[in-house]
C-alpha cells in the first residue's frame, strides 16, 4: 500500500529533509508540496540536491485537493503553522514541524512565543511527538506535535534519570552546542559563514530559550513536581548535529544502568560503553542519537553527553517515525541508513 | 536472493562508504571485514558511526572463507592491493578500489607509480570501471578496477565532447577542486584541521598527478591518436566533493546537446540546462554527478563544470554499481538515496 | 606628524578591515567613521572585535567635518560611492575602495555596472589604485581606485608577462577560487554557513564578472591590443584569500624570471622558487602576495599561482598602502603584520 | 633598546606565534630559533607564512650562543621542556610556554603528567605565568611558567568571584569550547579535517584533563581551602579560540561589578555589559579576552562567558606580554593589534 503524503513549507531546510527521507521510504508518495512565497516554482530550481527526484512543482495551500491526501507534514514557521492547521480537514492527519502544538497550556505557549493560541480546538487532540515516550499516544494520534530539535536532545539524556528519580532536580545543568542548520534558511547577520565559521559563542542566555517551555513541561510532568532546568544553546561552526552536555548530581553508573535499560530495544537511541562520549560526526543525516555517561571526578556528580542531527533525529527524521506509526507502518521504515561520515 | 559481500581495507574511508552504501542494499550481506592493521577490533570503535550495524569484527585477509563470498571490494593501498589480489582464489569477483588495475599498459603503471606491476595475470582481464561507459564489460567481468575519482569527473564532462568530435584536442585544461577525504585517512600535516581549513592550495602541479595515467589512456583511446590533457588538482577545505571546472576550445551549445544527449537515459548524471553551474553542496552523500556547460564571452570556448562526491560516485557508489552488474542485480539498486543538504 | 582619517561606509567587512590596519599605523587617527545605516551606533556593537579601540561613533555622511580630514577612505557600494565623492570637498584627498572609478571610459563602467557614470569630472582626476604599478601617479593623486581584489591578483600574476610579451595574448584562462567575505556582508543565501560550508562551486560563468572591465582596461593598455582573458570565478567555503591560478602559453622559466625580477624589490610581492605553490592559508590577514610558477608536462605552457588576502592585500591594505604614499608615509607603515596562521 | 630573543620549539604552532608576535615587537630581535627535529631548515619552508621575514635558520640547541640572548622562550612539549630549562645557563631569562613548571607541588606534577619532575631547583623560583594576577613576581622572575590556555580562560572568569567570596566553592562547572591548535600541530587522527571538521565532541571528561592540576592550585590558593571544579573541554572544528561556559551560584549583577573593578584598568581583559556574551570570532588573533556575565532564570545562578585565543592571550600572547614585564619593557608592547574579523 502506498500514501498520500503533502508537505507544507516544502521551500525550507526541515522540508527538504522531509523530502531526502521519503526518497527512500518504500511506501510513501509525495503528492503536493506547498511553500505560497516560492509557489510556482520547481523543487529542482528551490533545491538543486532534490533535482534527480520526481516531485510536484511548489503550490501554495489552496491549490492542495487535501481529499487525495493520507498524511499531511507541515514544516511552516511558528504561529503561521496554526493558523494553516486550523483551516486543514478535521480529519487529516498532521505531523506539524513547528512550535505550535508543544506546550498544552496554552498560556505556557503564549508566554514563550508571544501570541495567543490560534488554534485551541486542535491543541486539545495534539500528541506530543517525542516517540520514545509517547509511542501509544502517537499511533492513535491524528496531529502529532514534532519537538524542538534541542528538547528532544535533552529529553533522550534526562527523562530516563528523573522516571528512576536518580538525580538532584534541582541542580541540571544542559550546555547544548547546535549547528546552524538549526536556525533555519533565515537571512541573519550571524548565520553567514564570514560570521559563523571560525566563530561559535553562546545565545539566549540565562534562561529565555522558547524550548525551555518543552523542558518544564515535560520534566515537571514525569517528575510530578516543578522541574527547572538551566539552558544554556551555544551557535556551532557546522551544518548539522546536536551535542548536548548534561550535568548532574547523581550515581554516574546508575545513570548509566537507567539509560541503558530504558532504550535496550530502541532502535534509534545508542547507548555507548560507560565512560565513551558521542560525537557529532557520527550520527549526521542519520535518525540515530548517541548516549554516552561519564562519572565526574568529584563523587556524586555525572555527566551524560547526547548527540543527534537536528534535521534528522531532531525535527524531520522524527516527524516520519511518528507518520509510520500513525499510518501503521513499520516505525523505522525509511529512517535506517547510516550516518554521513567524513 | 542475497549475496555475501566481503570488504578488504574496511578501515579506512572509502570502507566506511561501502558499508554505509550496503547498510541501505536489499540483497547484500557483509560477511567479512579484513583490515590487517586493526585485525581484532571491533567495527563500532573504528567507525563509531556505523555502531547501530550488525557487521563482523575486523580480520587479517587470512582468516576469510572466500568460499563464502559472492563478491569482494578491495578497498586497499596500490600496491599492496595487487599483491592481494594475486593471492585471492581466481574465481573470485573482485571489484578494486585502488590504482592497481586502472592501466592497461603495465609500463605506464610503473611510469606513474613506482613500482612495477605485480599481479599482470590479473590486469589481462581486468576491466576499466567507469560504469557509464563500460557497462557490457563489467557485467561480464570478474574483476574490475574502480576509476580515480578526479578522473571520473574530469571523464564524465569530457568523453562525450572527444567522442564527438567537438573539441580542440589539444587545448583542454581541467583545474580540479578536491575535497580532502579524496586522500584518505592518512596522518599528513597538510591534512589537519589547522593547516587546511580556511586554507586551500593547489598541488601535483605541472601535470604530475597519478590520474593523468587514466585521462591520457581512456582519452587517447577514444580520440584513437594521443590526448594530453592540463590537469591541476587543488586541495579544498570541505570534506567531500570534486568539482572539475574544464575549459575547452568548442561550440558550448553543441557541447550542452552532446552531453546530454549522451546521459539522457543515465540514473546518475544529470545535465544542468544550459547556463546552469553545479555545486558540490547538491549531490554530498549521493551517487549523482551533476554537470553544466556555459559559452564565454570568448567567440569558441566553453566551460563545463562537473561535480560529484568523491566518496560516492567518484569511489564506493561507482564500486557498489560495478558490483550490482556483475552481480545481475538492479544497477541503482541502494544507490538512489537523495544527497544531504546542508 | 599624524593625520586624520575619516572613513565612509564604515561598517562593512573592508571598513572595519581599515580600522584594524589603522589600529597599528604610527601616524593615523581615525577622526570619523560614517555609515548611515547603522548612524548613531557605537562601533563596539556593530564590530564587537573593535571595541578595545577608542573609536568615534558612526555617524552620517553630512555630519562629519571634512575640513578636519587630511584623507578620507570611502568603502562605500559602487553607484553610492560616485554619487558621495561628486559632492565631497575637491580638495579632499579619497582612495577609494569601490568600483566606481576604476573604469577610465565610462561607457565600459556602464556596460559592466549598469548604471550611467555620476561623477564624470572625478573620474577624469583618479588614479588606478595598482600601488605596484601605479606608484608615482598615486603620490600625485588626489583621488585613488582601490581595483577589484580578483582583478588584483590577476593582475599581480599576469601584468609582467604581458609587458615582457612571454604569453600568448589570446589563451589566457584565470581559475579564481575567492574567499566569502569578498562578497561583502550582504544577506543572500548563498553567503549563509548552512549552504557554504562543505559546498563550492562556480559563478559568473563565462565572463560576466564585473572584474573583466578592469581585466581588459589594464591589459589592453599595457599589450598596445585588445586583449580578453577567460575568468571564472569559484566560492570558496572560507572566510578570507583569493588563489588564482593562471593557464598560460609561454616558457614556464622565462615567466618566473620575468615575476622575479619585477617584484625583487616590492615589500609585499613574493615570488616563490621555481616549482612551489602557494596557499591562503600562508598570506591570511597580511598584505603580502604569494607567487608561484610551475612549468606544464606539455611544453610551452605554464602555470602561475598567485595567492592574497581579499580583505588585506585585495582592499583594504591595498587602499592603506595608497593612501601612505598620498600623504608621504613610508609605504609599509601599518602593513607589515605577519599573516595569522593557523 | 633591542633584545636578542631565542625560541626553542619554533616549528610548532606557538612558536610560530611567537615569532608573529614578534614581528610587530619595537625592540626584540630574533637571534636564534631552536627546533631540533628540523634543524638545519628555513623558516620559509618550516612557515610559509613567515617567508617575508628576516629570520634566522632553525638551528639544535646546542647550536646556539646562550650568552648574546636577552630572554629565551621554551615552547616545547612539557617533559622535554624541564630537561632543557635544567641545562640552560642559570641566570638567563626563560618564558616556558609548556606545562613543566606551572605546578609548585612536584607531586602534583607528576600526578597530572605521570613523569617525576625533573628540574625541582628551578621549579623553586619559577613564577606561574598569569600576568594579570602575577604581574609583580613575573617582574622579578628569571624563570615564567606560562600557563595553560583553558587554565587561563577559566581563572579569569573565576578568580575575582573567588577572591570576593561570591559563589558557592562546590559547585562552579567549566564546560569549555576549545578550536584545534590547542592540540598542537601533532599528527593525530581526530585532529584531521575529515574528521573534525562537521563534527564536535567533548574529551577528557570527569575531570582528567591536566589543566585540572592549574585550577586547583589556584582556586585553593585563593579560597583557603580545597577547591575543585568541573571542567568538561569540548574540540571545536575551528583553527583559534577557547570559550567558556562557566556556571556558578551566586548573585549575577555582583559577579558582573566585581569582574568590572577587576579588570577596570586592564589592558586586554574586557568585561562585556550585562547581559551581554563573547564570541571567540571578536577575539581572534589578538591578545585580548572578553568575559560576559548573564543571571539564570533561576534565582542565584549566574552564567559567566569568556572567550579568547588559544594561541595568544591563551598562549604566546601571554607569554610575549610576560616577557616584556621581565625586560622592563611597556607590558603591551606587540600586543595591541586588532583581532581579525571576519
Amino acid at each position: 500500500m502506498t500514501y498520500n503524503i503533502a508537505i507544507l513549507g516544502a521551500s525550507g531546510y526541515t522540508g527538504a529533509e522531509l523530502i531526502r527521507l521519503i526518497a527512500g521510504h518504500s511506501s510513501m508518495k509525495i503528492k503536493a508540496l506547498g511553500g505560497n512565497s516560492k509557489a510556482g516554482q520547481r523543487m529542482a530550481s528551490v533545491f538543486p540536491h532534490l533535482r534527480h527526484m520526481d516531485l510536484p512543482d511548489l503550490v501554495t495551500m489552496e491549490e492542495i485537493d487535501f481529499s487525495q491526501i493520507d498524511l499531511c507534514f507541515c514544516a511552516l514557521p511558528h504561529k503561521t503553522s496554526q493558523e494553516v492547521i486550523a483551516k486543514l480537514p478535521k480529519t487529516l492527519k498532521i505531523v506539524d514541524l513547528s512550535a505550535d502544538f508543544r506546550l498544552r497550556d496554552p498560556e505556557e505557549y503564549q508566554r514563550w512565543y508571544g501570541n495567543p493560541h490560534a488554534a485551541m480546538e486542535q491543541q486539545a487532540e495534539a500528541v506530543y511527538g517525542l516517540t520514545e515516550f509517547y509511542r501509544d499516544e502517537i499511533r492513535a494520534a491524528r496531529l502529532v506535535a514534532g519537538t524542538g530539535c534541542n528538547a528532544a536532545t535533552g529529553q533522550f539524556a534526562l527523562r530516563p534519570l528523573i522516571t528512576a528519580g536518580l538525580i538532584d532536580l534541582d541542580d541540571i545543568i544542559l550546555d547544548l552546542k547546535c549547528a546552524v542548520s538549526g536556525a533555519g534558511r533565515a537571512l541573519k547577520e550571524n548565520l553567514l559563514h564570514a560570521e559563523l565559521s571560525e566563530g561559535y559563542h553562546a545565545y539566549a542566555l540565562g534562561g529565555t530559550h522558547r524550548h525551555l517551555g518543552e523542558f518544564d513541561q515535560e520534566f515537571s510532568a514525569i517528575a510530578g513536581r516543578p522541574v527547572k532546568v538551566q539552558f544554556t544553546p551555544h551557535l556551532m561552526p557546522a551544518n548539522r548535529g546536536i551535542l548536548a552536555t548534561v550535568y548532574v548530581k547523581g550515581d554516574a553508573q546508575a545513570i548509566h544502568k537507567a539509560l541503558q535499560s530504558t532504550y535496550v530495544e530502541e532502535p534509534f537511541i545508542d547507548v555507548l560503553p560507560f565512560g565513551e562520549a558521542p560525537s557529532t560526526r557520527h550520527i549526521r543525516g542519520s535518525n540515530f542519537c548517541h548516549i554516552g555517561v561519564t562519572g565526574d571526578r568529584i563523587e556524586g556528580r555525572a555527566i551524560v553527553v547526547a548527540a543527534l542531527d537536528n534535521l534528522t533525529k531532531g525535527s524531520s527524521g522524527q516527524a516520519l517515525q511518528n507518520a509510520n506509526l500513525m499510518l501503521g507502518i513499520e516505525e523505522t521504515e525509511g529512517l535506517m541508513m547510516a550516518p554521513l561520515f567524513p
